[in-house]
């Protein structure tokens, strides 16, 4: 039996005990946004370079950063074998609204064929999968590549250290591509490779018309209210045909040929699926674009979060001073995150009222990116996912954000190969988060092909 | 020495002891439209029962309603003079945003020539003052007309079952008119008499876009993002001249003559002491009418709360399936609250993107109500007032509402008398609300006035 037919019998005879050790990982409420998880970052951190040691890798250290530590290890046995940097994140999204979940947000509760927790699909589960198959592999004797690993924790607070911490560490991370598992797939029967990302741009805006609540009989009708100014201002962002009004904001937009439409054709979901998918009633962006080219090819802005005034129980009759906004734009290649703040403050400073105080805090930012299609890696992957899934995969674009692809291009010039199994409908950032479990035990044997594959090519 | 004079020089020897007291009642956290403050509005209840009782009202009783209770008493020992129903709410606003208060929002501080606390203005200070004149009276000898006191727990909710406790209680508050203390004044120097009250219709309105809370990045673009319904939706409800855009929204609103505009302007603050007390630096309202206009006489639509997706502390990159705004119009005469809950629904209706699942909740609500300028009652107020200020009052059109002066007008078919005197810059409902100390001792001085001029007349 084959070394790679070894370590694919393991994976299997390992499952339930793979599900057991992914519910330990789920468990540590790594939640890096909320400084009161900081010690369970540390926990995550920790729980993760125990496990790299126990796959014997090498040079394993948590490293620190201005904010969550990266774990590193490495694997440098295979002289000639391509070296891989495997790149995940140890963090996760808060999970408000805590009462919208079933089950206990880290608590891993399996329903029918899901593991519902927070970090389940993004993206505990993707790297976790990693880990197993390397595991197999080494268990059936032979880690046939050299592997780099990269771990960091604060993927979904915008990375604001990471892209320091790569240029420190220049030499150590160097490698011929990156193996990101913060991928996903488009359907358990339609497996795909993301060769897109979008970027994205986010702000915290506050807008304050007055020194302190007032009463909104006594005052009322004769000053300015900032929930009208904010959803003023929200509401001129997109004009009548759902394109944004920002002054430039499509001017480095890259089109779509025929060639690309049509690649984005061949993986989109039907509408229907796509209004299941979301939970929604109707379909709604910018005119002459499908849902997919929304999704994969064009840039949004959008609010997400509000608040101002009185959101309790029963009735408050406040006019307040202040409302907020929480806003971002997903960009497409080669829109300029730093031009989109300027333009976005160029906006508001053209249709702000007189009298209005605001403020336009930038919370983090990357551009998007787009990747080979050609490259022997991204084969390696298609040639993986077509033997464990039984058909090619779609090559796809994706409407969500990696930042860190773009910075190891420029920081380390390399490619990224974007291979991971998470679904659209995994709930990703809300309630009820969960991972196909199909998916999750298919996915280690995709990347025990995948790794074996380039140990022979 | 009269009376009268007896009760003045009391008054005044007691004003440590007053205030002493008067903290009492400020301790007490009687929020209405919190659920687990309902031990302290039982509380406050009881607390102003005893103090009835120790002025020597008959017949107190804490009446319970289908809500909070109402405090009654009554001194009816003067036949031939009249009986005045004086009315007060014992129950407050909420206090946040909590950390905008500089001393304990039921700590009752003096600073300077203020005492702060929620209630202090709004209107536990109104009605205690009322309580310390009538002690003073009392104590002087002879209480020169009778009394019945309805002071109730839920204004601050809309007053939900007060309209069934009068219409339920008939007889027994049956009177000459009403002595409604929940009232101001323009300014410690220009007193005034309110002879006209906006009505209140309140809403909370509530979007949905989609299930669930969706990734901003794979749906973002695709789907409605309803923070920017919901935004567009407030945004439309003005037209660029500040008008309301509700249909019919001012079919019924009686306009104002020149005499009235001429009574409105003599009360007229400056408009830089306006935008001075609302701490706001640019005038906005509808336009054709002057700030003075805009409050008293002229009906608003306005957002009064708005919240939707992420607020917390960072980044969440989160497309919300919700959003929720408080909305709530005051009106003039002869607006009805009625009609103005349907032409709202109408607007929602007709603007609401196809998709959107919305709900529409009433809170409360009451007319507007004017009042006869020329009384003999009124007449008294005018002259109690002119002898203690030294001026007479300014007739004033009041923006806030209080309903209970058209339910009065309606059921018991009395004229009601608005005598109280707290400050425009109070900053009732907000943080650090206050009451001015020197207007606090002169409204007891002037409620000993009235009640004399009364029993006189």
């Amino acid at each position: 039996m084959s070394t790679r037919d070894t370590a694919l019998t393991f994976a299997r005879k390992q499952r339930d005990a793979n599900l057991a050790q992914f519910r330990e990982l789920l468990a540590i409420p790594s939640i890096s946004t909320l400084s009161e998880h900081q010690p369970d970052m540390k926990r995550a951190a920790d729980w993760i370079a125990a496990e790299l040691k126990h796959l014997g890798m090498d040079a394993v250290e948590v490293m620190p950063t201005g904010g969550h530590p990266v774990v590193y290890g490495e694997s440098l046995n295979k002289p000639g074998a391509p070296t891989a940097l495997v790149y995940g994140h140890y963090d996760v999204q808060p999970v408000d609204p805590l009462d919208e979940w079933e089950s206990d947000p880290f608590g891993g509760e399996v329903r029918g064929d899901y593991i519902y927790a927070r970090g389940a699909s993004d993206m505990k589960g993707q790297f976790f999968a990693q880990l197993k198959a390397v595991e197999a592999l080494v268990q059936a004797g032979d880690l046939p590549i050299n592997l780099k690993y990269m771990l960091e924790g604060e993927e979904e607070i915008g990375s604001p250290h990471l892209a320091g911490f790569i240029e420190a560490n220049k030499e150590k991370l160097a490698c011929d591509f990156v193996l990101n598992c913060d991928a996903g797939v488009h359907s358990p029967t339609a497996p795909g490779i993301t060769y897109s990302l979008r970027g994205l741009a986010y702000f915290e805006l506050k807008v304050q018309t007055a020194k302190k609540d007032l009463h909104s009989g006594r005052f009322g009708g004769s000053v300015l209210n900032p929930i009208h100014v904010l959803s003023n201002l929200i509401a001129g962002m997109h004009d009548a045909e759902g394109r944004v009004t920002l002054p430039g904001f499509y001017d480095k937009v890259r089109g779509l040929d025929d060639e690309e439409r049509d690649i984005v054709a061949q993986a989109a979901f039907p509408d229907g699926e796509w209004l299941e998918m979301a939970g929604a009633k109707a379909l709604f962006g910018e005119a002459g674009y499908t849902t997919a080219e929304r999704i994969g090819a064009r840039p949004t802005l959008e609010a997400n979060g509000i608040w101002g005034g009185f959101t309790g129980e029963g009735a408050k009759t406040v006019l307040p001073a202040k409302a907020h906004a929480k806003i971002s734009a997903r960009l497409v290649a080669d829109q300029d995150p730093q031009e989109i703040e300027q333009q976005l403050r160029q906006y508001l400073s053209d249709h702000m009222p007189a009298g209005v105080d605001w403020e336009l805090h930038e919370h983090s930012w990357g551009p998007g990116s787009t990747m080979n299609r050609k490259s022997p890696y991204m084969q390696a992957a298609a040639t993986a996912i077509e033997t464990v899934f039984g058909k090619p995969p779609l090559f796809t674009r994706e409407g969500g954000s990696v930042p860190v692809v773009g910075m190891l291009q420029t920081i380390l010039g390399v490619d990224t190969i974007m291979l991971g199994f998470a679904l659209p409908d995994d709930g990703i950032h809300g309630p009820n988060e969960r991972q196909y479990l199909p998916n999750f035990f298919n996915g280690i044997e995709t990347y025990i092909h995948f790794l074996s594959q380039l140990g022979e090519g």
